[in-house]
């Protein structure tokens, strides 16, 4: 990294009188001192800033300094001025600043049957519309426009990352790539067949050859992503099992999602889909296991001890009566709990503001404790939790020097969202994607005073209203 | 009102060649049929119309007459055309037409506390954080203050009616007033005395005198408020209950909040609290009977069989962990259950939209039922079923001829609400009140493409920072 000269700076600033004997070490000039101020591509500089990690602490005027898609670090306001040269700098003086939200689970795609099923039960919703509507009409085109859709609407609700489970796997990474979100793609897997694939060898196979045209690339990484306990077979789990240890990569799978999943288990194979799952060797660090609304405190204890993630959806799950997971319980037993939306055809919205507010206020219901689960504590669910789900922990989630520059500000002006008196609770309690302002992925500005830079948002709704037609002639 | 030509539309219209044969009863040339179009004041032609009642199901190409603040009526698009001349005609192309929300319990000035005692059990809520500050700073300046942020709050969310309680309802009434917003402003009723009244008989006889000032006020109606029925003797609820038959006034009361406050009135009084306000005389159909988080069937049917309403406030009931209110089962059982925001200290919002969606998703979990309490059913609840609980159904809660025109249109256009495959749906699912593009009151278009046409936003800003510097010198 080069270190250029200031001169616009050095035309402006006199060097304070004392400078030169306050600082005899460094045997320089003061003027000297003063000229070296490093070149960086961005300086944020919002009203309040919440890094999340190391604490989850409101600061007032730091600003965040940007280089090469990294993080450099935070820095008083004072010393930023005098430390940087930046060729941008926003200032954000109505704003927080804090790390990109991660979407720890969701079918993008599903964007394109918003609205179509609702208020049906997940066996109907899954039987009389979502699958054969999705078996007529689910192509890479479909997954394409829709993935857009849906990636439109996340960043321009400040979610930077998302880890997705769907169809035609190698089209989500090819749109994601192209937007600049960062992205998770499922290497999804079935016993059954569907229009990416007939058999578990296919859906493997085709999974890894995404997994290998990805390797090294900045923004996309994958995961194993075997549907179910009861639409995965014993063998196909265990050859996910050896896959996912060779190639270090997360395996995220819907699990106890509902009673009726964990009653037919048991039926099925005589014992519950998570200590089948255990038999397999499934728990582990890398294990995403999505939903989990069905935990005996036994099994709460075992998903701590093996390091598994829960990936929290409690929008649908609330949606499709599917049950509530014991949020309060997992966090104090020490599970990572990540937070996602699932896909818009059973949440509506792909919004983690939304899912933060209603993992709060049901967690606290569920454990008949309004201090359970703090405003603060979803703020790391929403962020550096979900990034360790997905074992990207070293790149994202939080605002720390040398990792990526995912970032987001959230602008809390307006009759709706003040006075305020607590950032983090006005965050999580009060403000909504309507809020975000400005989203940043590895330094890239894409949504920049509520425009999105990159991608073309009215292209993107006309193609989702010519599948709309599509989807209600059925 | 007096019909006026429409000159301008006479030179565009030829009258069709068969005119005069097809009404030859009217005994009238045709060029004289379309030459009487009626002068209106405005016309408002979205893309989509519920209009609640009598049915609640979107409609396409209506538009909605107004005149002298009244529904005419709707009417399809080509007649308006050749019925109306409308002083102002509104094309909301990408929106829904609706009537106006009603929030039907709320403490409008505790804007000024939003955020500032989360993550509390309810009693450490209370009696550390909200009594004591609002001991020390409520005033007729606060309360003004703090109801006017609330005012502008919830008109820019699609609120043109709110059911108020809290100390100084004089100043409530005067502030809501001047905003054209319609209010019910709660006479408070206390055993204990505030900064507002002393004893019982003095907040009877303060509210009595706002009831009067206000009679025959197009906007400000009164509720009586007594706060609780752990907070107000019988002696004082007799009294209320008198004069509330007498005028004709809803009784708007917290009620069954807590299993708490169950089991402390069934150890003071040796009853539950709902049994003693029946033994009182209170059960009719003016109660309105806010949070009932703990409801015996048997109370579920009393509730009914004496046609009170319930106030639900599922977004208040979660942050408190107060309980989950039985709404599927009330509304099965025919009690009429309407939505309240409760004040902006335990929500943090004042946003019916985000009730609707919490009370369909909390309720489809506790009713174990996806398909249980269907969007249409939340719309009710926030418009008509509000209107009726407040008595004001004759007034406003539907698009009707007749009734108030107090309307709202909500664009369903971008990334987070596209593709619109039901406009329902997305209303209570996926719309968000940054949505809520205009406001009418009694036909006074109160925000209009999302400005605010009376109120001074950034002076009640201004002002909300001065009693935030207050609030946490605390």
């Amino acid at each position: 990294m080069k270190v250029y000269h200031n001169h616009r700076r050095l035309r402006s600033i006199e060097p304070p009188p004392n400078r030169y004997t306050s600082s005899p070490i460094l045997g320089l000039r003061p003027d000297r001192i003063l000229d070296v101020s490093k070149r960086i591509d961005a300086l944020i500089c919002p009203r309040w800033t919440i890094q999340v990690e190391p604490s989850c602490d409101a600061h007032d005027d730091l600003c965040l300094a940007v280089h090469d898609g990294r993080i450099l670090e935070l820095v008083p306001r004072a010393q930023a001025n005098e430390k940087y040269s930046p060729d941008a700098v926003h200032e954000r003086p109505e704003h927080v600043l804090l790390p990109g939200l991660i979407n720890a689970h969701t079918h993008a795609a599903m964007t394109l049957l918003r609205g179509f099923a609702d208020d049906m039960s997940l066996e109907r919703w899954l039987n009389e519309r979502i699958w054969p509507t999705e078996m007529r009409l689910v192509n890479p085109d479909f997954v394409a426009d829709g993935t857009g859709l849906a990636i439109a609407e996340m960043l321009r609700g400040g979610i930077t990352c998302f880890a997705d489970m769907y169809l035609f796997p190698d089209t989500v990474a090819d749109v994601a790539a192209t937007t600049g979100i960062r992205t998770a793609v499922g290497m999804i897997a079935l016993e059954f067949p569907t229009p990416w694939a007939r058999t578990p060898a296919e859906y493997i196979s085709k999974g890894l050859a995404i997994h290998d045209a990805y390797k090294g690339h900045p923004l996309v990484t994958t995961t194993f992503a075997p549907h179910a306990p009861y639409s995965v077979s014993d063998e196909t789990l265990q050859r996910i099992r050896q896959l996912a240890d060779e190639l270090d990569v997360p395996v995220h799978m819907h699990v106890h999602e509902t009673a009726q999943e964990v009653s037919d288990g048991i039926e099925k194979n005589g014992q519950r889909p998570l200590v089948r799952l255990e038999a397999l060797g499934l728990l582990n660090p890398s294990l995403m296991a999505v939903h989990a609304t069905q935990l005996t405190d036994e099994e709460i204890a075992v998903l701590a001890r093996s390091g598994s993630s829960v990936v929290h959806c409690p929008r649908s799950n609330l949606k499709l009566a599917s049950g509530a997971c014991r949020v309060a319980d997992l966090v104090a037993g020490g599970v990572n709990v990540a937070l996602g939306t699932d896909g818009a055809a059973s949440n509506n919205r792909l919004d983690l503001w939304s899912e933060m507010e209603t993992a709060a206020l049901l967690g606290k219901l569920i454990a008949a404790d309004a201090e359970a689960l703090p405003a603060r504590t979803m703020l790391r669910m929403a962020t550096i939790n979900g990034a360790r789900a997905l074992g990207l922990e070293q790149e994202t989630g939080s605002l720390q020097a040398g990792k990526a520059a995912d970032a987001i500000c959230v602008r809390l002006a307006g009759a709706a969202v003040e006075p305020v008196l607590d950032p983090i609770s006005q965050l999580v309690y009060c403000a909504s994607r309507e809020n975000v302002s400005d989203v940043w992925v590895g330094g890239e500005h894409l949504l920049a005073g509520g425009e999105l830079t990159r991608l073309d948002e009215a292209l993107l709704l006309d193609r989702a209203h010519g599948w709309a037609s599509k989807v209600l002639d059925a």
